[in-house]
This record gives C-alpha cells, sequence and structure tokens, in this order.
C-alpha cells in the first residue's frame, strides 16, 4: 500500500489510448499535428492566448521557463524548500548558465511579497551582488498548500512593481486548481510563464510549458532542441497532454487524488504540519507510529524527526486509503 | 510513400507491449526492477562490463556522454558533418559548458587518424589553444556508411596514443551491426561510451548511453538529473530498451530497414553518392527527376544541388520500395 | 579620514619600483623571468612545494582556483557572508557554470567542521540533490577574524574524510598571518589551494593563486586564459607579486594595518561585534554616533543598523588613527 | 632585435606618469574620477554617445562585449583566423555559456558580406541548428590588413538588413586608424561595440570596451564583475587608457609601429603574402632565409611553411628596423 509519491504511479488508460491512437506517420518533432494543436487547447483552458511546449519532465519544464526569463548573471527567488532548490539535482544551474537561486521563507512553503521583499531588499542595486530577475512559485506547494487567486494577484502585482517575471511550478497544478474550485486563468493572472504537471497526474512522461509571453516561447523552442528535449516522436508527448486537456481529465484526476489525500487528513486531525489542500499530507508520527504502520504494509517517507509524509495519487486504491485511515485513528 | 527520415516512424509492436506491460506500480526514476536490468544486459551484448543509462533522446545520449570525457575548457574532434555539430541545435556547448567542437574531414561522413591528425596536430600545446580532448564518430555515418572494426580499433590506438577519449554516437548503431555482420564488442573495442539509438529502429523514446568505463557513468548520473532527463516513470524507457535487445529486436529491425536501402540502391546503381552500407540512400537526382518521383507520391529530403537523400525504416513498406525503385528505374 | 576599505588604497612604493624595473622587453604572458620565479619563491614561504598563479583580482584567484576542484554539477560549502557568495556578482556561478554554493553559519564569519556537517549531512547521496565537493574559507574571515593553525587543521582533517578539496580566500592572508605570528605554511596545512591577495594589501593588481597540489595548476592555466585573465605584459604582475615577497613586505604592510586596527579596537573596547585580529573593525555605533563620527571628516560603512565597520590600510595615517581614537572615546 | 610581437613591449612613459598621478585615494572599482571621465572621452573620440568600460586584456574586451550580444543558444561569425576562434584559449565558449563561432573566408583574414553570407545562408532557421546573432570582424585584420569605411558601412548594413550585431575587435585599432587616415568615428558606422585595445601600443594592462548601445553597456557591467574583471584599484586602469587618449597617443604611437612595418614591407617586395597596411608584415621566407635572419640576431615567428611573421612596436627600435631591411634586401 503505496503512499510514497504519485511520481510512479501508473499511466491513465486514456492516455495509453491516445497514445497508441497517435501512432502513425506524421511529420517529427513538433512538426506532428497533435502538437499543433496544444496552443489552442491551451489558449482556451486560460482564456488567453498561450503558447506551449511540451518536454518529458518537471525539471525540465521549470528551468526551460526559467531560462527564458532570467540571464546568467541574474538571481530567480524562489522558497528554501522548491523543488528547483531542493530536488532538480543543480538543473536551474545548469539551464541558467550559473544564474542564483535566492532562498526565501513563508509558511506551508508558500512565498509572499513580504517574504521575497525580506530576501531581496538588502540586494545592493550594484554589480557586486547578483540582481533578482524572476520569482518561481510552485502551485500547489511543496507542502500541499495552494495559493488562492488573490495571493497570486498579489505576488503578480509586486512582481511587475519590481520588474520581476513570475514563473509557477505546476507539478500538482492540477491539484490545486481542484481545490479551488476556480478556472485555470484565475490563478494564473501575471504569470508569465507555467510548467503545467500532468505526470504526477496519469501521464507517462509529458508536461506542458504553458507560456503566456509568446516572446519566452520563442526562445525557449532553441533551448529545448538544445537541451536534448526535444523527442523526435513528439506526438506521443502531444497526445498525453491532448488526452489529459480531454475532458478535463486532468482535473478529474487531480480531485481524486485529492479526495484520497483529504481522507487521510480528516482521519489525521490534530497530527496534521500543514494544511491538506492538495494530494500530500504531512504528519506529525513517531518512529514508534511510523513503525506500526510500515509493519501493516504501509509505505511513506519520514519527513524530518517524527514526522512522515503521504502522497496520494489519481488511482489511489478505496481500499488502502480506507485501511490507511483506520490504522492512522487507531495509533 | 515515405523517405524522409526514420525518425519519426511507427512503434514496434513489441515496444508497445513491454510499455504496457511495465505499467505495475514501481520505485520512481531508475529504481525500478527494470531499469535495473539494463547493466547485465548490455554486458552481455558486448562481452564486456558496461553501465548502461536511458535517456529519452539521441542528442542528450551523446551530449552527456560526451560531457564526462570533456572539460569545459576541452574540445571533442568530430566530422564536419557530424550531428553533434549540424543538428543539436549547439547542445554540445551547452552541455560541454563551452567546450569546443574540431572539425575533421573525411571520405563518407567517417574520420581517420590521419584527418584527425590534420586537424589536431597544427593545435600548440600551449593555453591560447583549445586543447583536445575526446573524439566523437558516429556509426553508422551521416552518409549512411559503417566503420569496419578495424577502422575502429585504429581510431581507438590513434586516441589511446594521443590521451583522448572515444565517443561513439551509435544513433544507427544497429544499422551498423547489420551491415557488417559482427559483434557489437567487435566494434567498439576501445570506445569509452556508445550512444546507442533505438528511437529510429522502433522505439517511442529511449536511447542508452552505453559506458565502457563505469567511471564515467558515475558523473553521467549526476549530469542526467541535472539536464531533466531523468523521467521519474523511467520503467517505461527501460522496458523499451529491454524489448529491443530482446531477440535481437534491434538487430531484426535495422536489417529490415537496410535491405530495404538495399534495395533502393540497386535500383540507383550510377547515381550514387556513399556506399549505401545501412538505412540511408544519397543519390544524384535533379530537379526533373525529383519532381517526378514527388509527382509519383514519393517523400524525401533534397541533399544540395542536384541530389537527394532517401531514408528507410525498420517497418519499410514493401509495396513503397518497389514502386520507388521502379520509378527510379524509370527515370 | 578614510576608513571604508583596504581595496582603494595607495600603492607601496617598492611595488612601483618593481614594476617600472620590470619595463624590459621580456617574453609575453608568464614566460617572463619574474613569473618563472614564482613557484620558487611561493615553495620557500610554504615550506613545500607550490605551483603559484597571477591573476588581477581576487575574484578571479578564488573562482579560478574553484573551478578547478569542483565539477558543474558540484557544490562548494562557504560561509553565509564569504565574499564569494555576498560580495563577488555571481562569479562563481559563472566559473564553475552552475555548480551550487552551500552556504554554513558559524560566528565570527567562521567555519568548523560541525557547521560544514549540519549543512551537509542532510543532503541525500543521490542525483536529485547537489553533491559537495569542496570547501572554501576566508582567511582573515568576512568579520576580520583568524582562523588557528589547529582549526585549519581540523577543517583540513574533515574535508579530507568526506572527499571535499578545501580552498582558501586570503584576499587578507597576510593580516591573518601577521596576527597569527606563526609561518604560512603552519596555516595551509591540508589547503589544496590559497588566494593569496595583495591588493588589498598595497598591490596595485596583482594575487596569487597558489596551488598546493600541480595537477589542479596545470587546469588553472587554461582557465585563466580562458576567462581572459592572462595579461600579455604578466610580467608587471609577477614584479608585484615578488616585491611584496622581497623581505616580507606583505608582512610588514599587515603588520601596519593590523596595528591602527588594534589601536581603534582598543578605543572602542565594549563596542565590538567580532574579535578584531586583523585589520577590520565591527562596532555597535549608533546613528547618532556614526553622524558625529562623520561630521568630524571620518569615512565607513554602516554595518546594519547600529553598526559600522572601518577598514584600516598598510599605510594608515597615524594622524588619523589616533584622531579616530579619540573621537570615538569622547562619544 | 624582437619582432615577435607587440603584445610585450615596453610601456610608453605617458602611461607610467598617468599612473603614478592617479595613485592618490579615491573610490574603489570604477568608481573613481578617471573611471568617470570614459565616457565623455571616448564620446568626443567617435562623435557619437558611448559607453566605455575598462578591463585588462583584449580576450576580455571582446568576449564580454560579444555576451552582451549573443543568447547562449546563439552563434557569432568571425573569420576562420580571428583572434576569438584561434588565440583566446576558448574564451568565447566559456563567456557566451557555449554559443558557436561560425567560421568565415575572407582574403587578408577580412570579412564580406558575401563571405558572411555563404556561412549562413545555408543554415536553416529551425531550432536544430545555431543561429546567428552577431558578427565579429577585427581591425586591423589578423593579417594587418584594414577594412576602409566603406567596407565596414557595407557589413553593417548586412548586419542590420539580418537582424545581427556588429562587434570590432580593435586590439590593433590605432593602427587601423593610422592606415586609414580617418576619424575612429567614420570607421565605426553602425557597429555596436569595439574592443579598443591599448596594451599592444604602449598600455600596461587596459583595454576599452566601447559601447554604442548603452543597453549593452548596462549588461556588461554586471557580466565584468561577474568575470573578476572588476579591478578595485580600476583608476590605474582608466588612467592608462586617458593617457592614451591624451593628445591621440593612441595614434601617434600607432603610426609610429605602422612606419617601421612600412619600412620593412619596401625592403621584402615581392616577398609580401599580405598588403601591409598595419604593423604587421607576412612574408614567404624560406627556411634557409629565416635561419640567416635568426643567426643576425632576428626574432620573429614562423608561419606556416616558408613564412614568417613580423610585428612592429610603437617604440620600434630604428636602427634594429634599418638593420633588418637591409639583412632582408641582402638575402
Amino acid at each position: 500500500m503505496q503512499f510514497l509519491s504519485d511520481n510512479a504511479a501508473a499511466v491513465h488508460p486514456a492516455i495509453w489510448s491516445a497514445m497508441l491512437a497517435a501512432d502513425a506517420p506524421d511529420s517529427p518533432y513538433d512538426g506532428d499535428a497533435i502538437s499543433q494543436e496544444l496552443d489552442a487547447a491551451f489558449s482556451a483552458l486560460f482564456g488567453r492566448e498561450c503558447v506551449a511546449l511540451w518536454v518529458a519532465t518537471g525539471t525540465a519544464a521549470n528551468c526551460l521557463a526559467l531560462s527564458t526569463m532570467v540571464p546568467p548573471h541574474g538571481g530567480v527567488i524562489c522558497h528554501r524548500e522548491a523543488h528547483i532548490e531542493m530536488d532538480e539535482g543543480g538543473a536551474p544551474g545548469f539551464y541558467l548558465h550559473g544564474a542564483k537561486l535566492m532562498l526565501a521563507d513563508g509558511p506551508d512553503a508558500k512565498l509572499t511579497p513580504q517574504a521575497i521583499a525580506a530576501v531581496i531588499d538588502p540586494i545592493r542595486a550594484d554589480v557586486h551582488q547578483v540582481q533578482p530577475h524572476a520569482i518561481s512559485i510552485t502551485q500547489a506547494s511543496e507542502y500541499g498548500c495552494v495559493y488562492r487567486p488573490a495571493e497570486i494577484d498579489s505576488l503578480a502585482a509586486f512582481a511587475q512593481e519590481r520588474g520581476l517575471r513570475l514563473h509557477m511550478d505546476g507539478a500538482r497544478f492540477g491539484n490545486a486548481i481542484a481545490h479551488l474550485g476556480c478556472t485555470p486563468g484565475e490563478v494564473t493572472r501575471g504569470v508569465d510563464a507555467l510548467s503545467f504537471g500532468f505526470v504526477k497526474n496519469g501521464g507517462l512522461g509529458a508536461e506542458a510549458i504553458v507560456f503566456f509571453d509568446p516572446a519566452l516561447a520563442d526562445v525557449a523552442r532553441y533551448r529545448r532542441k538544445r537541451a536534448g528535449h526535444l523527442q523526435s516522436k513528439g506526438r506521443f508527448l502531444a497526445a498525453q497532454i491532448m488526452a489529459m486537456l480531454e475532458g478535463d481529465l486532468w482535473l478529474h484526476n487531480a480531485r481524486a487524488a485529492n479526495a484520497a489525500a483529504a481522507q487521510i487528513a480528516a482521519a489525521a486531525a490534530g497530527r496534521l504540519l500543514h494544511p491538506v489542500e492538495a494530494n500530500e499530507v504531512f504528519l506529525t508520527l513517531s518512529a514508534w507510529d511510523s513503525a506500526q504502520l510500515r509493519a501493516q504494509g504501509f509505505s511513506f517517507y519520514d519527513w524530518g524527526v517524527d514526522g512522515a509524509r503521504l502522497v496520494t495519487s489519481w488511482n489511489a486504491d478505496e481500499g488502502h486509503v480506507s485501511a490507511l485511515t483506520q490504522a492512522i485513528a487507531a495509533l
């Protein structure tokens, strides 16, 4: 009974169908018919003109997006717990050619204008210190918490005021929307580029970089090839993404994962380290309790001392979830 | 009737089966059971100890391999027509952090020790000039020609003598082996790393970087993640590769593609620009003749003035090939 | 009456003499007779074999040294207040091709094995997190404090145990030695490379990178040229350095600067934020007191709120120093 | 009797005087009074608004200038013999983060629109090939030949038409102007940035990057610091440059060097490999003749087989030059 991560979960049947259906000869790279549909599909979804590029991984999506916004001598403000800082093996340093990550703090791994100001206000506007060029936020955050539209608006206003670009790492964007119940457009106003994740949400190996500024996409296209991320049979990535958008499968899957997490959260009330707003549950859990759960067949990550992280997937097994809630209640 | 390229051909059914079969929960990244099989499988295939890493594209395979051999201040000798020079959007500059490609000449897009010496001998051994650190060759070459084992041996001896590493871009390695009829090990003696291509040979999106020096693989693992190429559902890449190795599917497919090319070559004797040893046919073809063929429904690339490139795939349609040979004969 | 910094102080007359004397035709770059003397001179000074390269700035010295120790996918541990982190405009990101600075804490801007362990022990030994490859310490530290030989020994032992290289930023190495009264060799045991600063100590534009591992120097030579730091009239940089070593001018100058700082420290006892061990004095000083001193003609930097940093130079004016001590006493 | 290079010649007395005069306390880096004069001085010299930054070396000047024009995924067209390609140890790869040098041909190491078009016209405008972003030309060229104003105008028009920036490597810009007898402005129309060299012309260690587009200078300032080229006692670099501009010392020195070269050229008529328009003479010279000259005490570089390069300096010794002309005549 696996609650380790959503990143290796099974692939949704609709994804397989779409991929198999795409197995007819077509132009290589992103010249195929399906890849050509992406811009219109995302523009419709976001209610404004977008340019969307597929890539295989979230790390590539984040770093390619940022590489269009930040010169090598610049910096990106992100949360101290951000994936780009903690879990991408230094990919931002590679893709941004040595630009600097500037770490800000904030509860629930979320940033605020105040938290960002605390980091960048002390930076002297001279050549001896790296100057910030962009902000990167994660929606839902690394602690499974969700920015509200008003919070994004306030970050976007702050970014504009300071002349900074705004990037959103949406590895779990679907889960955030599922929680908010708003449209994707309502929570991306003022965002320059979004890494829209599908792999954690039932995809196989395709994420979309959604550019709200087409000029950035023009650069990203070159950078994607240069990074070896322009797959020749790109139709299979495009097909995954279109299948995800079809009938809002992405939202459906995210709701399922969120619901499972909410069930666990309800059973663990009083133990929660962060509000459970997406598909991740962070608990206080003693070593003894952890061992108990593991002995019953539940797998999950420890989180610091006396803590645990449990992640649910789009295909969370109801039986496993119920068993887990009972096991937690019984601790 | 498509003879443009093998890079967007259909995916072999065995690949689909293997991918579908891999859709059970397992560890993320390359921690899954199938990824763990690669080293042994390639070691068996090459008859010596190998470490193999999957990546989605040939560009990533080539550049990650080279990034383990060449420091940022160094250089790589390759043929003027090499894919890394002509068609990878500057990826070597990115992955090697500004290292230099040093271009050598040679008939049929193949290198010889003499051709390499002509490039590197004039380089002064001082800090004002970039020093070579590796050689990269392509098997089969960009003109569809194949290095014999003795040619590789002589390049490897030269590389060792000069203190250079040796990389082989094997985007069409299968086609080369199919032509040679030797074992993979016989034509990679002294090679440090091989980009073993499967995408052009019936795969979907998986290539193997085969390291014959495990120390290089240790570096490559970090570089792969840093480049955003460590897919979380890596089992699907590993599954493609294992399916390709199973029963020598890679060789079977390559033979089919080569046979189709040979058929075309036979029909085009007298027009051949290069020996046809793999699955690419380079012809002299006047604009008039090209137009004739296109009018009959054949698609292919022009090659310079009065030339054409035709590429066959693992699933070359016999009817199309026959039609083409007749059409060429009729010109 | 200037106590802003030592970095723009006058050039010592002996430096001028040596430079003028070097104005005879000789080989370009570092092929001249004076440049050839450096290795032997530093080997004698440190009591072990060294290879020394000149560069014009401390930033170049630090970053070139580190670039020989840390691969692009690696990390360097340094103090949160280190010059490489705070004041080099992102140069480490440039020279190390995106490698990561890992920030540790410690009183007086000094590192300890414990402080470093606190940063690196939580790093998982997997490809998702950047692995440390080197430690960089500053002697004297950014707060004007000095590592004792035993402290360096313990850091060097820790570095060796963890497989890390050890770099010392010695922009004020002379001031450290002047304080310690030991030999340079006694406080660099286990150090792989030292940026030995002269510009802040009476030089014009020459620092030495002293490599205790010759293999690193071989790489640095290429990197220096590649960074545009191999001046063609390098004899004038070598001449500055040799003049500094001649009769231990570097030590004489450092002692003078330290003595002036000690005088100020004595007058400011009770206000000191850090021990005064080199030529920098960090004081608590209210805005009112700062204004008072400035009104009397003293210039210096504010340091946070209610603090000030005063730096003395090799040619500190005795009258200015006395005036300052009286003015502080009178506050 | 040294005709090896102008790059290690003596420093002009006026340079020494200016440096010594600058040895009074002032602001560090480029905040000093002399550095502040550069923009106005160069604006006056070129007859249009310029922003000028000092750096120590020509390699740094060239590469910093180009780094403001070319993104990491772009390319720079230069002559196959250009210094940035042949003699800068891969510095463009470093400063441009892996951007590509695209090599064009042309007699006398000079480029023409036609020669550039021959290189870039075949580049497909797709992401698989690196796109050109700038042109770099050398004035005077690597073979000592000089672009006329009309030639620059035509290159600038071509650059504008193709959306390319134009950089001029003016390591020997003074020699070019001395030959042309025009104003600096007349031969830099349409140029975006000029590396104005002084070191080969009597300076010690200071070159100017003259930006005709101030936006590029804003970027270059950050890049200069990031490259470790912002010397803290920058006043000594600024002083050298101002001394060079004072009374057109740069032009005076260049004329002297050119005159010496012209004298040698006159004696070697019939042997010249290239027109002698600056201070470099390329001769056919058999091994026997070379040995003869060397036996008489003349030092110079061989140039290929049966060739030689002789370079004259601002302080060319009249006796040595006469002796050489006689020796050549006597061959």
